[in-house]
């Protein structure tokens, strides 16, 4: 995968990215560089808190697009990161419910972007996502959320767990997607609610479901295991969507 | 997009793959190409109803693989098509009212699959596509449809408005989804029904549209257009199913 127009090359231009506040999803750099520039650009990225990974100089000359990446090349997102606190001062200016999406790592581009374009029509104040593992918010989902990304909020976090016990400390009630669940229509999904969805090929974390209230499960009436990630989100959401109408 | 496990090239190829009753999704022929084995082959395309398309020699060197196309060039399906009355056939044999999907023009080959894949969970009889314009069971859907084309039939029409029309006959209700519909949740989607999902851009043309029994709306609470069509028709399925269930 390459997102091409987000990526920044060589040491000048990526300390600039980070000195001018601008989100880098991950840095990669040379593996046992110990110039001082590098130094610099790493101490930088860790006190952002950026995923740093440590890659052969063959690893880079593939990714480079001019050639001149000096050792370090970084991805900046798209668009730029909100907080969860932002999400939640959206939901008191709208007097409603907060009602977030809390996706734990999803990794394909194209699902991220329809989870958030479905986040936004389905009334949710916004779409938590952590920081390792998963897809950022790369061009291509910001073209699969079909301008959504304009308007939903995206944080990214640490920890989804720690991120769920805070969000309880508001009133949060959090519920996971998961096939051994309670049938959706039965679990009362109203008032102040977290809708965590599953990794495409493995679900949800252990740790992650741990911290749910509840597990939902969608009616399978079929042969094969499971929904698209994006569908059974969409499905899912709009059980709740139905909930808070009646 | 090339399918290239897919392709037949050659006359003898291609005419083959007719006389052995593989579906050829799509024919090339060279415009202009008067051969008598081409003739023979534009013949047996008609007669089984195949989407033949007139096209350049350099068109027809682009798309071939070996170089030697002979002037023809046909797509076969991944997978085997059904008719209709398999998917009856199927309802009656599990002592369910028939419910079927529509796709009036889905583009998507990911769509596609992914709502063979819904179709399949959801406890749908079958998909039924139009022949012209959409896509085919290419090698992506199956992919994506993560094996539900094993077990869902998937039937090509000529006129899907027609096939509306003869399932009618058959005691089936149509529901098409649109944003100026009812709202889902206050129609009765009981019994035995086609679900009508529109074209991504586009959504239900006019002749289909005016074909269905009612019209119905996922409730739209963001500050975008509409959802993703596979998204869009599992929310629709799952809110038949619930209706089923209840």
């Amino acid at each position: 995968m390459r997102y091409e127009e987000l990526t920044i090359e060589g040491r000048n231009a990526v300390m600039e990215a980070f000195r001018s506040g601008k989100t880098i999803d991950k840095l990669f750099v040379l593996d046992g560089c110990q110039d001082g520039p590098v130094k610099s650009i790493t101490r930088e990225a860790r006190k952002q808190d950026t995923i740093i990974s440590y890659v052969s100089r063959e690893r880079l000359d593939q990714m480079s697009g001019t050639g001149k990446h000096q050792g370090v090349i970084a991805f900046a997102a798209a668009y730029e990161y909100a907080t969860v606190e932002d999400m939640l001062k959206l939901a008191r200016e709208k007097g409603e419910p907060p009602f977030l999406f809390l996706l734990d790592n999803i990794e394909d581009p194209h699902n991220l972007g329809a989870i958030i374009r479905t986040a936004n029509l389905a009334g949710a104040h916004g779409v938590i996502i952590p920081k390792r593992r998963a897809v950022g918010l790369t061009a291509t989902v910001a073209k699969t959320s079909a301008g959504a990304l304009n308007y939903t909020p995206v944080a990214k976090v640490t920890n989804l767990a720690a991120t769920i016990e805070e969000l309880k400390r508001e009133g949060l009630w959090f519920v996971c997607a998961d096939m051994d669940g309670e049938l959706m229509y039965r679990c009362n999904l109203k008032g102040p609610i977290g809708l965590v969805i599953g990794n495409e090929g493995e679900g949800v974390g252990r740790l992650v479901k741990e911290k749910c209230d509840f597990t939902a499960s969608i009616p399978m009436k079929g042969d094969i295991d499971s929904l698209n990630a994006s569908v059974a989100a969409g499905v899912l959401a709009y059980e709740i969507v139905r909930q808070r109408m009646s």
